[in-house]
């Protein structure tokens, strides 16, 4: 681990609690080694193993976003930056940038923040002549990495009052379900659905939390419980087909969970079961909460069914990956040779089953007006 | 293989269509060596090895329920009643298997099969005199599976039909999801909601079934996907998250599951996550239908919410078992060390979620009055 940078978590001291830890250390996501390569962790490797990867070019970049070996809506927006700083340290010619834009934004087609940051660093290095564009670009991949962080710590601001009142009125620890992972591996930092959960957990408010194992990619059994782990949150993991009994038994409080593309409408497309954990709160009366940075809007659609779905390989869902008690990775096949799999990777929930959206400003309801009064000046853009 | 008991299908030539096959061999779940030994399919090593099981005591048998080696409402049932006619081998006084019944009802607490079974064994048993009772138990338990298969066989007649009428409706092959294995692994042979798939599948129907991989065991993933494989129907596995987003996208017809449990106000108790499926059925207009026979039905509970839950080791959300790339049967773990895991493995979908019930005796509203019409004797008895 000796290769990891490590860095104090520079916002959570803003607000007095500790930073995020793992076995006692802050990591961001992903950073400049001192040697000047961009680096992040390898979350391929979790849980069993904490690596990073070394991203020294453009191909690098897409290939750790394809992989996943970085994942979460904010980070990829944010390795797509560095991706492009990458592709202008090779050959910062307009032809090249474009080129490199076209490669980034063809890893994943779902999480808007692709889109958004490679508009963002195009838009920054199209004022400049290619000489400049190394400096600016990482400049401003790290200012994308920045601004994440605090809109992470904002949103956690905000979603910590819901769950301060939620517990108040419970009167005990308060339940709270996730799905997929949505916290600072899916972030630079902090996280979006489970910035709320950290902050609440860091002032003493009891909370204990539901993890969706989130199959097939498990990035639930996987990373969110290695983060809640690490942090010393109190969790269960369960099947992803456990939560709506859960919440028949009254064992669910709230639901909250992270965005990969938010519409202008407010449907909510996020890892492929969401949606059936949005009706079964909705069924049962429990709060449903997306948690999101503005840059997860996609202000041009209206509606989810227009977003596109990833389809991935269907190995991840015959294939799994985990630890052999002989301490191997191993990776075993599930299902019956001949049999084949279908794997679409998110899907979208309505508006009408999504209680509020937390985002950096506030929270608000899923509806167009709700969006629109937090974000007047995105709106006035479209 | 060669110690498995080939028998061809008794019922299934009745109604003029091939028996169900595993490469070109019938299969029961469960039969009588000719060395008197009751011999099971051990589903535990399924899909990747095709074993069986002996079960020579009523410890074998308790064992082969617990551990899920015999799995599957009625098939519990049917193994239940071997296993009392082991007991009565052993030792045929009322006090013993007043012993072996608490011993068999104790193995798993949610299929009422199982108690259904143990009460007919327990009457006729009480009935003749104990030296009697070996061979009466025997006869007994045969019975048990012949009326299960011939029930079954029953369901897909009546399930054959809703089938053909949905396929003329729609005109192109028609996409079924089914939950778990409820197919003739579940049962003695035929299945509860896989045997209507068979007689359309055989009918020519064009079918192609979703298979929900149904963690955390995965019957779905190893049992279904298996029997539909060896039985030549369509199928495409997918992971518990994906079928609602599916049935937003127009991709499924019908969706039909078992029961483990059907209250006599006709909600359905069936593997976790059964009810999430209903939901976003309901969501999107698709019907959705639960196969059982009688003997799931429990008469003495109006409420779903009162069947008890089994919950079962945590082992088996941590971990899972496939096979290597080298052949070999690993089991790995899948979250990080010192998160634990809880494991239910049913819920309940109420009947106001469900479009009917498909039983041995025709498909009825899923509702008290549907219910006792079907069964006005039944009713009477309580």
């Amino acid at each position: 681990m000796s290769d990891l940078n490590l860095r104090p978590a520079r916002v959570t001291r803003q607000i007095g609690v500790e930073p995020l830890r793992v076995s006692g250390t802050h990591y961001r996501t992903i950073w400049i080694a001192e040697s000047g390569t961009v680096r992040a962790i390898d979350q391929s490797r979790l849980p069993f193993e904490l690596a990073t990867i070394d991203l020294e070019t453009l191909a690098d970049a897409a290939q750790a976003i394809k992989t996943m070996a970085v994942r979460g809506a904010p980070l990829i927006g944010a390795t797509a930056a560095y991706g492009m700083a990458l592709a202008a340290r090779s050959n910062p010619s307009d032809a090249h940038l474009a080129e490199a834009a076209r490669t980034l934004q063809a890893t994943r087609p779902t999480a808007i923040n692709l889109l958004w940051a490679l508009t963002r660093m195009r838009a920054v290095l199209a004022e400049v002549q290619p000489k400049e564009r190394v400096d600016v670009a990482f400049r401003e991949a790290a200012a994308i990495c920045d601004a994440d962080v605090e809109q992470c710590r904002l949103i956690g601001v905000h979603g910590l009052e819901l769950i301060r009142g939620l517990a108040k009125t419970a009167g005990r620890r308060l339940n709270i379900l996730t799905h997929c992972n949505a916290g600072w591996l899916a972030c630079v930092d902090w996280g979006t659905a489970l910035a709320p959960v950290y902050m609440a957990h860091d002032a003493g408010i009891p909370v204990h939390i539901w993890v969706d194992e989130t199959r097939p990619r498990n990035q639930g059994a996987a990373l969110t419980a290695f983060e809640l782990g690490a942090h010393g949150v109190p969790h269960t993991v369960i099947a992803d087909n456990l939560g709506g009994h859960l919440m028949q038994r009254g064992q669910v409080d709230l639901v909250i969970v992270g965005s990969d593309r938010t519409t202008a409408g407010a449907d909510v497309c996020n890892k492929v079961g969401t949606y059936l954990k949005a009706l079964a709160a909705r069924d049962n009366g429990v709060p449903f909460y997306a948690a999101l940075p503005a840059s997860t809007i996609d202000w041009s659609l209206q509606v989810g069914s227009a977003v596109p779905i990833e389809e991935r390989s269907p190995d991840e869902v015959t294939h799994i990956t985990g630890r052999s008690s002989s301490g191997r990775i191993e990776t075993v096949r599930l299902v019956p040779e001949g049999s084949t799999a279908l794997n679409l990777a998110f899907d979208v929930t309505p508006a009408r089953l999504v209680t509020g959206l937390i985002t950096e400003r506030g929270i608000c309801s899923a509806s167009r007006a709700g969006l629109q009064r937090l974000y007047p000046e995105l709106r006035a853009a479209q």
